[in-house]
């Protein structure tokens, strides 16, 4: 195998397509962004997996068959009047710091094999506490592109994230500017301790309103009624104990 | 040296061989497995070894001769009805992640180069107890291999083993299906904590029924008893201490 | 991208400039210098933009905008008798072993195109307390240079800094003596507790001397003051305590 | 630079030498016993630098002078009867696992381009407890090489040292035997926590009647003498505290 492999699964005709990226992260929000698309997409279609040797020399199984860890892009032609989607996700971040450009490139070669100009990176900022109304931050290529988020709600504040972005969604935006992409970083407040389909929601709701598809939410919704009860069982037992839960008990739970 | 280096040892004519491997892991089950047909197939052949700087720098020694750290690829002309094997084993995993990646890769050349179709990784799986009596786990490339390995009393499933199968056996499924093997993973299950040739006899009973050879088990059988009073002993120290040994104390005791 | 990507931003016309790298380190003291100085000279232009894959996998975000990882070249023509200079800062150092070789042989690269053949690498060197009055440690790569530096203040000290220099400014003299360039490494000793400007600035003051260029201080004096404050509640909290701030705590205040 | 460079500073004309490495090791005796070689051998030529991006990045300073962290490999012509001597010794190990490898490589390309054809890797193996009368352990890339090593007092004991030999060192043996070198691992027993200049000597005494030369000790009985003493110390400490040294405050003092 090469370092990098590229697989066409299928081919789509796309027409200036948007490229949307969900990788695993804080509270998996981008992650979990993508795949509600792509269930609510029925018509999505699988174009390319991506394998690279800097992904977990692991395989994941599913009824006993066994599948090389990938990220894999999906097209989905839209029904209303927005532009077409790319939908890229994956089990993965990839494992080395040379690793995270490399494959960032990968995504990048892809978005442009496909005619797409515009990306957006979906994730999650940690804020260190439950949020009832979590906010969407933003970072962008070009400074030109600061208007049309703020008209949909996305906050740009100095200083947040703290540390600038980092993965594969920092890399969307530091390469894919340099590329020429016209790319934008969507993050939703999560408390970084659990799962949050909710803050997923929120950075769906903008991407909705910035292109003009409309996605039915009582799947997300459901699950972050579950995520709220697991967060009230633990605000309890916080209580109880009266400390703070240790990022190992918590982090991910759900 | 290269990166990776496959030294032709000797050559063997097989007809269509499948390949087996058994390198270290959990309850270093796939290794004791591979290591007793070694024994038992005495005319076994060593045919390649192959060399890698992924490998731990460091040689061996046996009679204080040194020899370079390496996997061994043995050729066996099964007696009876079955096909012809290829067995690997060697002391070591790739020491990085990449590295699982490449040297698997050189693996499935030597397969390919002997004509090898079908692959077997051996492995084991932790239940977190002692096990007296061991089911084998399955994985497969290809759902249609399902049946063949349920007849012969293989488990598949649901989820199991979380997060899916690590290292060279993963990968023989992994990069091994992508270049069209039709590739299995084999695992018994393992208390995690010894080195357990109870549960390498399981899986090669599995083994022998799919592939219709036939070996003796007593070497096996007494190492399995001298573990189990190693395990008595350990479950002794248990209760008396009322604590569980730590896995450090324990893991691969034997 | 390239494993490391040279921007070219704009060119300049210098004659023999002197190539003077601050990176973050002990104290931060080089990175605060040349950081100052790009300040003071007002004229410089931005030349050469450095990327590489071993940066972290990060942007930085500005009003919003983000940025990938780089460092930065400035070119000063600088006013007065002395040679002109070429200004080497950024935020990161590499993130692995070979990456610091490859980094600094890019930037060697730089150095030559512009026709340098002189180069100080600005650093701190921890002492572990607090220092009121700072020497300026040395290091060179032909002794030749001995004499100008001792001329202007500069100490060579046996054995010191314990360990020799690591990172890009170590290299700078390693691989830069090698490529032929003249090359020295001047350490303003700091606590290595606290960010130090005024540690930065003795080592500008001999810089200054040796290059023949002249800038005002008010800006790090400011900064040394804050930072003499922050001292001093750190003295008086360990008084209290009785004991000594760990690194941890201490480490880069300010 | 390169990966790896060979620098040629002089050369050598030598018949037939015998390399000896001394990088360091456990107890520094390998590099202990090449660099009293080198102060007795007077005439030794330096003939090679090996520069490495495996190695720290990284420069020593001697009065001031960086030098950029490297190998060193010495051409020595004996006086007497025995063969000519190539001497490699340097501050640092390779600091990744395929590093030590192509850094093993190296060392044997200049191996050969002398003529070399027989290797010995000197270094210690630990006990764990100081060690009076230490024996000199040994491992050979061919048994034909054993009788004439036990003649001179070599022992080779089954099982140690456990684990096989590490790092360069190991790798002399095992890339040297696979590329045709006749080549010994002569390992002197050390406590593992001291700098051991009475093991580098039965080293060297063992290489003397190997090779039919003759140096003095009196340097290195010096140094074993201090090391006693402080040995003596640590002992008494540990006597009055009723407790072992941990290995932190005992590894390498000296």
């Amino acid at each position: 195998m090469d370092d990098i492999e590229i697989e066409a699964v299928a081919e789509a005709d796309l027409s200036n397509p948007v490229f949307v990226e969900g990788l695993p992260g804080v509270g998996n929000v981008g992650k979990l962004a993508v795949e509600h698309l792509l269930e609510e997409f029925e018509d999505a279609t699988l174009v390319r997996r991506i394998y690279a040797d800097v992904f977990p020399p692991q395989v994941g199984l599913e009824d006993g068959v066994a599948e090389l860890t990938h990220a894999e892009i999906h097209a989905v032609e839209t029904p209303g009047e927005g532009p077409d989607l790319l939908l890229l996700t994956g089990d993965h971040q990839a494992q080395s710091n040379e690793g995270h450009y490399h494959l960032t490139d990968a995504f990048l070669d892809v978005a442009e094999e496909f005619g797409a100009e515009r990306l957006f990176a979906l994730g999650g900022v940690p804020t260190g506490e439950l949020v009832d109304e979590p906010s969407v931050l933003g970072a962008v290529t070009d400074e030109s592109q600061l208007d049309e988020l703020e008209d949909v709600g996305v906050e740009f504040r100095d200083g947040e994230p703290a540390g600038g972005i980092v993965g594969v969604s920092g890399l969307l935006l530091g390469l894919g500017g340099r590329r020429g992409f016209e790319a934008a970083c969507l993050m939703g407040e999560t408390s970084g301790y659990l799962v949050d389909p909710h803050s997923a929601q929120v950075v769906i709701e903008v991407l909705q309103d910035l292109l003009e598809f409309s996605v039915d939410f009582e799947a997300l919704e459901d699950r972050a009624e579950e995520m709220k009860e697991v967060a009230a069982k633990i605000q309890e037992m916080q209580q109880q104990q009266q400390g703070l839960p240790s990022d190992d008990d918590l982090r991910y739970i759900g």
